[in-house]
């Protein structure tokens, strides 16, 4: 048997004993060694570049790597078979979906105010009165010879009088209550959890205890898992941090995630790759950070587009990519979060958002909530640029939404050095005219290089650049500079940071492959957009309010964003950003028992579009894809 | 650090690395090596006897070892130090607690007749009627892109349709529920378990499924643990086993297995004996012996007393032996099986039957609703034989009950060669007036020889003894013979079998201080009887019933128990023998509801009488520590 030798960094080798014939990618998969892998292994996407330093594979040229990367061992790691023992480097993980946990600065300001703004939003809409998690301090009599109610019975009828409301105590709380009832002079605190019309007893201790009780709200996207650790007696967000999605390695997209789900023990893996590899170390980096014990959590909310949440329940997805697009459930009722994330408190109560239908999850239900669209009589438009975007449009009366296959640009995916909104991105693009050389914001500490482009940052050179004329309408090069190169086959880039301005001393560029993808991305959420709206006999002017969610790193600038025909040319003011909505929804629905009724009266009263069955939807789709419209009327505000 | 070879047997020692000083008991039990200990490792019951072959010891002679064997290096495990390394023979556990499994012959005509009169009782009762689990089969339309409901939705809304109440599917469902529907083509066979006003939808699977659908009803005994394994579309019981429980090697009584568990990580050693060395293998036996998977037990019914059920789940349990006596729970109503036994299925129900008090537990409220005395107007009593003794003195219209410490004489315990009625007991005595020469009959095959006596044995032995002059009524030995022996001391017994007629080559005897255990426990009986009835103003001819419940062999000698003063002298038309009432109630509580229901109604009516409160108690119970009694106008029909 063939030894295979991964050298992952300059300390770290990983030997694995193989078949003859065995795939890299497969060998390198089933060790948890890491290579990017947005198509799944298909061939398709050329991420999984690996370079072998010695030995024998099979492989062969491809319009991946160039010919001189090829002569210098660079291979696809899905296309490249082992015949005899090898060594292979293989490199950091591209930038686009690097996979460290990252804690939110909580004053980042355009992402606290718009946290804010929601949750000002949602208590002015009512629904945040309710608590679902409260303690509550208790007096009882000791038991005697004469008054020999058990231990069970005796704090049912004390949280009763306390709190009018029928109680039960759980089976945790019962393993330590005649300890800690007597340890305490039966005075103890206990933490209290809604359930039904009464409270479920989920914890009991000292009266003297200033544990904080806790909460846990996730949003999980397809490329990036952000949760937020809250106090639940005061509401406050005590830490906030998120990380790449582990499932990124079986593929950027939900389809090839689904597709991944469907091989032998596939519904395992993408579990595993949530669950252990992402949400874990993520809730240990928050519990670590708070100071708490993850048995303080309480209560789970969890968001996530219909696709993750079930591979996080571990279900067949199959039928979610395949017509008629059916998803084994919207709503579920009977989830215990020990089933599904055993490593927390074992009482501790889990929600789902409820799914629309197989492209319309439970990210967006969730966002609808933080959006208080529902709560207003004037028509407006919520949009989640997410990996693929995700619309609304509605008002208090009726609620249309759909998805669009925008896939995951907006996100930093699908661009050659795209990345998430973390350390090292670029969120801020502004280019000159005359000398074409541009002007970067990077997020991160003083002095932090930049590594690759989130969302943000892609629209602004987008924008920048058709606005300098370095490219055309339709995303081509058209002027020549220091910043402007072309490669062997004539394909254009520009070069945002050279090799040896940037972090990692790898050029940071955008080029005509990535300028397509992102132009057919905005090309899907526009035609979207104006599909939804005629729809119902209605125009863009006739939208009171555009409410932009999406992880795409530190605001969006409208002005840009419009040039280049992502949104309707509509007045500034009419735009806001809001954040991750999702998170802010989920963070809702975690404090009150209100705002969890309301999502799922939400997602009951979504009427779901798909829109592939609607006539003329090709035809809009092709007429978008220019910046920023083939129909320039639609854009009169836009000036190049 | 010395070794410990412990030999077990001609095949198998195990060798323990040890401290200097550790006490050999300690050693075996973490070892998981199985020594006898009914008294918990005190020193007191001197049934943990080991022999040293070899090595150095810190030990000292005691009263339950002759200076014969003290010099052949017999030892209380318990009391003996380990110096340097050691050879140890462990012998066959006492007979009295053998933990083999023994699969019940269903044809045992006394117990299987018994267990049937009580189904019939209940079916008669009227609460046998409502299903707790029942499967159903469905059509359904397929979704289409117009009809996209998700899967969940789909079946909830079939069953529905088809039941009329309203159902929800568990995740373990969820999980197989989209490849199940289209491998069917929509024609499923669902399982579904009631709950609340609903049904929940535990498991889907193909129309052409055969497969059976299980539920498991489970007597927790002190010193032994029954399981039936039930068919719950027919009622029939598929077969039934039972098995030593575990835990007896932390003590042969529930006061020595509560100190037990209240020493450092002793409520996980209890916990785990319990369920992981007595149940688990049990339900495999079981299983496998009907040929079903533990995946197709859908429901659990557990019956134990106070301290049972509590070991069970891992609870404190010191409250419940202390004053002023409190368990930590009556009813537990948040039980999920997954937490207490994680084999089985991971939505099955778990009911635990409601405890009354630290001393009248879960086994007594079920083997008081499989008696049936609730439902009849005439004053009845419903009398326990386990591990202790426990009385429900009551009819259609009130319900009183007591707990005597009886000890576990009747289950064989407490008696030098006591076992429990499995193979090799003997469970029927007679003794020849003449010659004092005993006709045995032994549980087991043809030629079974007798390995012990249970507790319809020991009865019979007394009962013949005292009748034919053999003891007095003090149980003082009184006659002189080949089968009357007396040792150094004085101290006399009868041989119901020498070594060479015994299965183990072991003399099986009953002696002075096994003839007073059982007086006294007897004597615990009656006068709690006596006491009880007058608490009414009642006297024994008042009772047009008595109903005798526990696991003491192939029925009970009611003359017999009659002439040694276990019961009223009344006459025999008025008794019964209803066997395992406990396992009999669980059963009902498995498959019915109103069940379930009355059990609960019936624990809340019971009112519990503290006899060691009562004033009289003393003498009463000294006035029966006599054969038949003291006071002989109680037992006009005996003659002796």
């Amino acid at each position: 048997m063939p030894t295979v030798s991964f050298r992952i960094s300059a300390k770290k080798t990983i030997d694995v004993k193989v078949e003859t014939g065995e795939r890299l990618m497969d060998i390198a998969r089933n060790s948890g060694i890491y290579i990017d892998a947005p198509c799944s292994g298909n061939g398709t996407c050329g991420k999984c570049r690996v370079q072998i330093l010695s030995g024998d594979t099979e492989s062969h040229p491809c319009r991946h790597i160039t010919d001189e990367d090829y002569a210098a061992g660079w291979r696809l790691a899905c296309e490249t078979r082992v015949i005899g023992d090898v060594t292979v480097l293989v490199p950091e993980p591209a930038s686009a979906f690097r996979t460290g946990i990252r804690t939110a600065d909580l004053n980042d300001p355009t992402v606290r105010a718009a946290f804010d703004d929601v949750q000002r939003d949602l208590r002015e809409a009512g629904v945040m009165d309710d608590p679902t998690i409260f303690t509550c301090e208790l007096t009882m009599d000791p038991p005697t010879l004469e008054d020999t109610l058990c231990d069970c019975d005796r704090i049912e009828r004390a949280v009763r009088a306390e709190t009018g409301m029928e109680a039960r105590v759980t089976l945790y709380t019962l393993r330590k209550l005649a300890r800690v009832l007597r340890d305490n002079d039966f005075h103890v605190r206990c933490v209290l959890a809604r359930d039904g019309d009464g409270v479920r007893i989920v914890d009991v201790g000292s009266m003297k205890s200033k544990k904080k009780i806790c909460g846990l709200a996730i949003d999980i996207g397809t490329t990036t898992v952000t949760a937020a650790l809250v106090d639940m007696e005061t509401g406050e967000l005590l830490v906030k941090a998120s990380a790449g999605n582990s499932q990124i390695r079986y593929g950027a997209d939900v389809i090839n995630r689904i597709i991944e789900s469907s091989r032998e023990g596939g519904r395992e893996r993408l579990r595993r790759a949530v669950v252990e590899d992402t949400i874990v170390p993520l809730v240990g980096t928050l519990c670590r950070k708070a100071r708490v014990y993850q048995k303080q959590i309480y209560r789970v909310c969890i968001a996530g587009n219909t696709t993750m949440s079930h591979l996080l329940l571990g279900l067949y997805a199959d039928p979610v990519r395949m017509e008629p697009f059916i998803p084994s459930f919207f709503q579920c009722h009977e989830l215990r979060l020990a089933d599904v994330l055993p490593e927390l408190h074992p009482e501790a109560g889990l929600i789902l958002t409820p799914n629309v239908g197989s492209y319309v999850g439970g990210d967006i239900t969730s966002g609808l909530l933080a959006s208080t669209l529902w709560n207003r009589d004037e028509l407006a438009l919520f949009i989640d640029l997410g990996t693929n975007g995700e619309i609304v449009l509605g008002n208090s009366e009726f609620l249309f939404t759909c998805a669009c296959s925008a896939g995951p640009a907006f996100e930093g995916g699908d661009i050659s050095c795209g990345m998430r909104a973390t350390n090292g991105a670029i969120e801020e693009v502004k280019i000159d005219k005359e000398t074409m050389d541009p002007t970067l914001t990077v997020i991160g500490p003083e002095g932090q290089k930049p590594i690759g482009l989130c969302g943000s940052g892609i629209i602004d050179t987008v924008a920048e650049l058709f606005r300098g004329g370095i490219i055309s309408a339709k995303g081509k090069f058209a002027r020549e500079g220091r910043r402007v190169k072309y490669d062997e086959h004539g394909m254009g880039r520009y070069v945002l940071a050279f090799a040896d301005e940037s972090d990692d001393g790898r050029e940071i560029s955008v080029n005509e492959v990535d300028l397509d993808n992102f132009i057919r991305a905005k090309g899907a959420i526009f035609s979207a957009i104006l599909l939804m709206l005629r729809q119902l006999g209605m125009e863009p002017e006739d939208l009171s309010h555009i409410q932009i969610a999406g992880g795409i790193g530190g605001g969006i600038d409208f002005p840009n964003a419009i040039t280049i025909g992502i949104f309707p040319d509509l007045p500034l003011e009419k735009f806001s950003y809001i954040g991750n909505s999702s998170l802010s929804g989920a963070y809702a629905i975690l404090l009150s028992r209100q705002a969890e009724e309301k999502v799922r009266e939400l997602s009951s009263a979504m009427t779901y579009v798909e829109l592939s069955n609607e006539p003329g939807y090709m035809d809009e789709f092709v007429s978008a894809c220019f910046l920023p419209h083939t129909n320039r009327e639609l854009f009169p505000s836009v000036e190049v």
